[in-house]
């Protein structure tokens, strides 16, 4: 049990004891949560565990990149352990700006704005365009952070099915106030992509904007990683904005909206989570800048990163496991079982694999699986190795009949 | 104009000129900003601008301390330069549970979960607090991340007056489902500090839980700067909950929800900011460590930042300012007009002090004002000026009559 009933700290207090456990309703769920075997629990890491890691979001590998980390390091020094204060007080840098300048540059797009966290940079956007009296139409499939934004706009939601433009332009049809559509451009479970030039055509016929969520599309599509948007000739579109996280492909943390600059001087004046928040830190900024810079110096590790991806659905596929094909660099193999999912990510790890496993409520069709990501620096001789031990450990009833 | 009605980017596009404008509504907001005089700008600092910060949230002058950022700097390389994962995937670091540890230990709680910002903790603990058929009781001064909690989470929220205990007890009063308030600990606009002592009782005559944002109150108040909990003697209490951010005392950025276990069990298995967001990323959970220790060994730290706050506060009332006095380390000074508010902050910058600026719609109750904070690491000579400053380039009407 969590609580300590007769826990000395609590006579301690001014005020006596609660005459009622106020959480005692958490037991309950917490009772659920054991009986259905779905209790998540932290697992922390060490930094040499020596395990092949295929379940982290690093897709280019740079994360531990020197040139990432002296980024990070270096911009620590110069300006700090924290930003000291929010964008609009004194927590916007030079390091800030540049940033945003060479973000909006590279991904093709008029304006940026760094936010905090790309969950931060979802919130502000869909907060920001979906005003009283305006709509937002949203694909079922959509990240959390975009259903949150759903929740706290002033918009009125339309949820509609996952990848179907045609239900977006139905949605859409008719509609008066402003309005706009929402997507990831890559879904992160199955790392499937949204088919943003139909999106975008149904937007267009109804005067509606096309926010397109690419957390998982930056580095990895597009010309030399330039994302999503740019692979389908959208950026820097006057109807489109792009939300990007600098967790992913950039090995840092933070998020960034791109657009036409009248939105992002709409951000920075209305959205919460910017006003808000605590500028990014100085060593996050320096580090996603520094990543920036490194991927415009080597093209070829979006390709690679793509190529690897594309290599581990071949060879899962041809070994008989359900592999969904993949448009980035997300692999995921259907499990038979969220118990079985749990036991074959177990048994990946006991043999130096670290594999991720969505299990329900994660998972948006109750189908649990292994999430394989396609890091940009495997070798194929890890690759093969990684295939041969998925295969090892796979469950009988993941293979096809 | 932010749209390029010609813009041959659009051209490229594959599917043709949008039909109207979608962005076309935020044109009116702009002008009525431009009209009102109330658009927000960034102004991007240099790393030796050579100005007096008393803008900042840095309350203990930790951001460019050395051991900060080392700190930062260490993790960065040991680690990388994002955490490159979830929490739940591979985003915990041994580094993030070290900390975790330290920040429970420290501020006098049974554990601790630490998430990528301040206004993420404060979305993750009030949503999880607040469930279907519960009821939420937030002051009207709330900081925003707490009233977009409130708006997030599936319970009933009761707002009600500021600093009124017994305005809490009447909304809470036979309420049968979870019940929690909610309030910031020290305001962020004027500093004053909530009545937590009373809203713990109002609490627990109902069966409610305490959420407090202690945003403000770490590394100022308490015992060697434990924090709000700890001075009202609620810390560790097993009805109590705390969140605190990184990115102000700490000189870092991220943020932490406080509380007994068993609350921090069902943060992480139901939390949307804590499951859906990149783990903090390792430079920043080195740097607040660092400050953490930092402040273990220099208690005093605390202590000076109070008593600046005091000396401020003192000497800008002899000389006929009027000046909210302060319960922590914010010093606010009240204004006659937002105009004039602007130009005097302009003027103490000309003059090389930088102080906060807030105005309507930022403040509660229309009254614009300056924002002073009590560094703990400025000296008396640099107060003195400071106060000169402030005091010289004050427009005639801010002094009382
Ligand atoms: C599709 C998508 N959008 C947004 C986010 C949030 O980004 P961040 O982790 O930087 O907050 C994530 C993952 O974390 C994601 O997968
Ligand atoms: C009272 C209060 N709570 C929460 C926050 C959010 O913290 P963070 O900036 O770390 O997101 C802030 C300020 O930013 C604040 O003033």
């Amino acid at each position: 049990m969590h609580r300590q009933e007769t826990d000395d700290r609590t006579a301690a207090g001014p005020t006596g004891e609660p005459h009622r456990d106020p959480f005692g309703w958490l037991d309950a769920q917490a009772e659920r949560r054991r009986a259905a075997g779905l209790v998540r629990t932290l697992r922390p890491r060490t930094a040499d565990s020596g395990l092949l890691d295929l379940a982290s979001n690093d897709y280019l590998g740079l994360a531990l990149h020197p040139e990432v980390t002296d980024g990070a390091a270096a911009a620590a020094h110069r300006w700090g352990g924290g930003a000291t204060g929010s964008r609009l007080v004194t927590g916007t840098t030079a390091l800030h700006t540049e940033l945003e300048r060479e973000l909006a540059e590279f991904c093709g797009f008029e304006a940026a704005l760094v936010l905090s966290s790309g969950y931060a940079a979802n919130l502000a956007a869909v907060t920001a365009l979906g005003p009283h009296g305006g709509l937002i139409v949203s694909d079922a499939g959509n990240h959390a952070s975009l259903i949150d934004g759903c929740r706290l706009a002033r918009a009125t939601t339309s949820v509609v099915a996952h990848a179907d433009p045609d239900a977006a332009r139905k949605a859409l049809d008719g509609h008066e106030g402003p309005a706009v559509a929402v997507t990831d451009a890559v879904f992160s479970v199955d790392g499937d992509a949204a088919p943003l030039p139909e999106f975008a055509a149904a937007c267009r016929e109804s005067g509606a904007a096309l926010l397109l969520d690419d957390a998982h599309g930056l580095g990895v599509l597009g010309d030399g990683g330039r994302g999503s948007a740019h692979a389908a000739g959208l950026a820097g579109a006057p109807d489109v904005v792009a939300t990007l996280t600098l967790s992913k492909s950039l090995g840092s943390q933070g998020g960034a909206v791109l657009g036409p600059a009248g939105v992002i001087e709409h951000l920075v004046n209305t959205a919460r989570t910017f006003i808000f928040d605590t500028g990014l830190a100085p060593a996050a900024t320096g580090a996603a800048l520094a990543a920036l810079r490194l991927i415009r110096r080597e093209p070829q590790r979006a390709a690679r990163a793509r190529e690897v991806a594309s290599a581990l659905h071949t060879q899962l596929t041809a070994a008989g496991l359900t592999t969904v094909r993949p448009d980035a660099a997300v692999v995921s193999v259907h499990a038979p079982t969220p118990d079985e999912a749990v036991r074959w990510a177990a048994d990946c790890r006991a043999a130096g694999l670290v594999v991720g496993c969505f299990r329900p409520p994660s998972v948006p069709d109750g189908i649990s699986r292994l999430r394989l990501t396609a890091r940009a620096d495997l070798t194929d001789a890890q690759l093969t190795d990684a295939v041969r031990t998925i295969v090892r450990t796979a469950p009988a009833g993941a293979f096809q009949g």
